[in-house]
């Protein structure tokens, strides 16, 4: 039996630290507010805006909804995001992506102000993660990886850690954040020939694959931590992550649940950056 | 006895496509003019510039030498960079670092245009490195390493590359350039605990930890590809690199020398640059 590494305990723990930076910026005069702009009514969009909407309400972080309809223009949408950067009460900017087609999105997504990216997808906030230096922020997911790291102890430095997946939102940024934090990384993909050896090597085992059972009982070994970043609907019409949880789970010794892992705790990371926005805006 | 990836070999080919682009440039009346800003009269950076400025010259690169005294100002020294950045007939800038102490080394390269950084330390080339999209330029130091294993026929998709060091100068940039060329990468730094054991099962092995003798014969295995980044003087004041290549010349497939390694193809790397900024800004 792994021990599970919940989402939900990383969340209330967050939560707390959260509750109490905005209650001291709110004693300065500070609201911490999130802009999420929406472009049309699609169905995901508003389910992650009204998750995002809820986190960040609990904490007391304001929301300011801003919705365009689905045949607003380019030009509109540049507008908005300019003047989202101008206006010092909010701190924050979540653009919900994809855009429709008709906007050129890495022309919008380059006119957002660094300093307001707290999705950490500008080029900026990018070379941070990089360069390990702070310019915007990380991207949430794999900063979540590192908070649930964290908060159940899990010993980074000279560890061997494998991720498998090289995206530029996932698998890279994870790679820096583990190797900032002394892990021996090591970076798979599906050019790799021998993951399974790879993957059993690993102390800790970062999955972010973007497929369902990429790592199966072949590809773990005893005292693992396995964090399974996917999300993925089983034939069943269940939700299931990268990992073989059934498989796995008798063998590592902890890993993260889908759902209830990683995707639990990058919502609180995205909240995380708000409040954190606020208070670099506001030094 | 390994195969001696010979530098000069790799920068002879380079020559003959650099030359050739130049003739077809300076046909369409352009001539590929690389400034080299050099503060004071240190010896290693005129050392640098020299070797630099051979290179250049034997494909017909123009160089534009452009000193300030060991006494101008930081703002002197930002005047310059934006005046060569406004200037059409100059394509690539080299700033010879470190800077004096009165200047903010930080601010001058974040001032220089990313299009004429053929030297690849401007946030945005760093971001281009990362995210593996055309924005500046690569690092050359990384890019001689690809240059060599591209010359030799090196394979490197599916192979497992480890890469000793982290620095952002080398080991961060090659590691993403092995990336980008489907290796599977692993990097390993100054707390990674069993070295030995993690290059041995390297098919190419990157050494720059910056630190001579740091892989000795310990750390390699028969038939490996070796390429070290480190040029440092040993006891006796001759030049060596991060890899003890005395004792591990006998057992890999193949190896770089130092001197005669990288560090030759590197300026060669730079003078591609050169010309390539020539091409993008004269489209």
């Amino acid at each position: 039996m792994a021990m599970l590494l919940e989402g939900k305990k990383v969340t209330a723990n967050l939560k707390e630290r959260l509750t109490a930076d905005v209650e001291a910026l709110k004693a300065r005069g500070i609201v911490p507010t999130l802009a999420i702009v929406r472009v049309g009514e699609k169905e995901d969009a508003i389910a992650y805006e009204r998750g995002a909407t809820k986190r960040c309400e609990s904490v007391g972080v304001e929301v300011r909804s801003v919705l365009l309809s689905e045949e607003a223009t380019h030009d509109e949408m540049m507008a908005t995001v300019e003047s989202l950067n101008k206006d010092k009460n909010v701190h924050g900017v979540l653009i919900l992506r994809p855009l429709p087609k008709h906007m050129d999105e890495a022309k919008i997504v380059a006119a957002l102000a660094p300093e307001k990216d707290i999705d950490g997808i500008t080029d900026i906030s990018m070379v941070g993660t990089y360069a390990n230096k702070i310019t915007g922020f990380d991207p949430c997911t794999p900063e979540a990886c590192m908070e649930i790291l964290e908060f159940f102890g899990i010993e980074t430095t000279g560890k061997n850690a494998v991720v498998v997946g090289r995206s530029l939102v996932v698998g890279k940024p994870a790679a820096m954040m583990l190797l900032k934090r002394n892990a021996t990384v090591t970076v798979c993909h599906t050019k790799t020939q021998n993951l399974p050896e790879i993957c059993k090597r690993a102390d800790i085992l970062v999955v972010c694959a973007g497929k369902a059972k990429a790592v199966g009982a072949d590809c773990v070994s005893p005292g693992q931590t396995v964090i399974d970043v996917g999300i993925n609907v089983d034939d069943e019409g269940k939700l299931c992550g990268d990992v073989d949880f059934e498989a796995v789970e008798p063998i590592v010794g902890a890993i993260t649940p889908v759902p209830g892992g990683v995707g639990t705790v990058t919502t609180s990371v995205l909240v995380k950056h708000v409040v954190e926005a606020a208070k670099r805006q506001n030094p």
